[in-house]
């Protein structure tokens, strides 16, 4: 349809915005002070959210991305329709690259991934364009071998 | 009461290994073939759940105990009663150290974790036990300064 | 001059990926059984290699790249002519997201990065090309709160 | 002899303080603005130091403890008689479970692990004693399968 945006309607694309910018609410970061939240419209049409949880040994931090992510898997819900994820500073922050990883092993390349800035503007890249050339499952054992895995990228 | 185990009642304690146990198979593991359960009794009397989620780099996986942590905390949860973590080996497997650094941050010191082998078998430990003279949240920025931590530890 | 690749003259880029190809024999991977080479060629002309340090906990490990380039920055080296990554594979392997990332703290957007399969064939990519719209320095402070960070980026 | 100090004479552990602080100076820490210094005392009588190299993404970190790591394992050293950690703080702050983990992959249990204060007063533990109960790699695979693994942890 042509009013799709990148694959979602104008309702759906407004729950994301709002999901993920209702998500900065719930993360713990006092170290950083830098509030991310995440939303992910799943395949079945329901919403998973996450923000960024911090830890006073920097490296044991997990990301908003990858919070809303490891959420979903353990709930079934693998399959990702779009990606949100929400700052307060502009322009938009982007996933870092350890995010961008992380959503790799399950996201199709094709997956939008909206980055909102303080104001709900957005910019908006598939997986592809932000990890372009990646490393997959497919590069570490022939996709045959990874149970479960579809094997798609 | 006599008959509590570190706090939990008889049936706190069945539920506890048996959604540890059961957590296991939303384990996302084709790596290392290696399935972590977690399973978390929340202040409140909630049950929140986790598995490892693993990725095709390494370092970019999660744990089981952290996922089940960040669902936890973005969804209130901040105070716990008990962990319990299920392999499917024996003897049981502990948290690895970077879990416990994760889980340091949360929770009590005199947080109980249960460790269950592959038949249910346990061991127990506080977490003072299994990261002695740990580095928190207060050892990085005086208390005062962290909004929304409690200090307690 | 016509006859640099990408900045290397023919000894550097035949030196790069000796040295990357050679780095894998000190992988310690005994989980994964993939080995990763690094080498860097530093901007005063040395050299620095690195490999994957693998862990028991696969969250723990430490990838090649970021192996060398933490050995690089301790010993004073902070600026990068070029980066090669040498694999058993072929089509080469491509850095992972969370190298990208910690690759981005401290090269220019423009360094080539050289990936070599198992036959010392490679494809080369700029930092810029393989983390577009990148998350750095200036997104979570402004540069100039940054010590001793010349904030290209 | 009587006067060894965990192992090292009076000239190896007065090496081993001034080092681990000495190393804080290669510390890149814009974000936390927490320095922390290692050094290494090698079975071969060889030194090396490492500092804490930060992310503008948290997570992607690396610890002075792991950095000093991977630079002496890529260089051959696999083996250790002494670790010291070194911050600007009083009481001495203890290297984070991460860390532990990642040593605990090399070091034998009983290594003794240094914790300098910002004067250089200390407090020693073994890793045992820092990381009871430990997952390592005899956990994860049966020591015989791990190629170059010496299994005696």
């Amino acid at each position: 349809m042509s009013d799709l945006i990148h694959g979602l309607t104008a309702v759906e694309a407004s729950e994301l915005r709002r999901r993920s910018a209702a998500a900065k609410d719930v993360a713990y970061c006092p170290y950083s002070n830098f509030r991310v939240g995440c939303a992910l419209l799943c395949e079945d049409g329901t919403w998973v959210i996450g923000a960024n949880i911090e830890n006073a040994s920097y490296p044991v931090t997990i990301c908003a991305e990858r919070t809303a992510l490891v959420k979903a898997i353990t709930e079934g819900k693998k399959k990702f329709r779009a990606i949100g994820v929400s700052t307060d500073i502009t322009p938009p922050a982007s996933p870092c690259g350890m995010c961008r990883q992380f959503i790799r092993e399950f996201a199709d390349l094709g997956t939008p991934i909206f980055m909102y800035d303080k104001d709900g503007e957005y910019v908006v890249r598939t997986l592809e364009q932000l990890l372009p050339m990646s490393f997959g499952p497919e590069n570490l054992h022939p996709p045959s071998k990874l149970p479960g895995h579809s094997g798609n990228k």
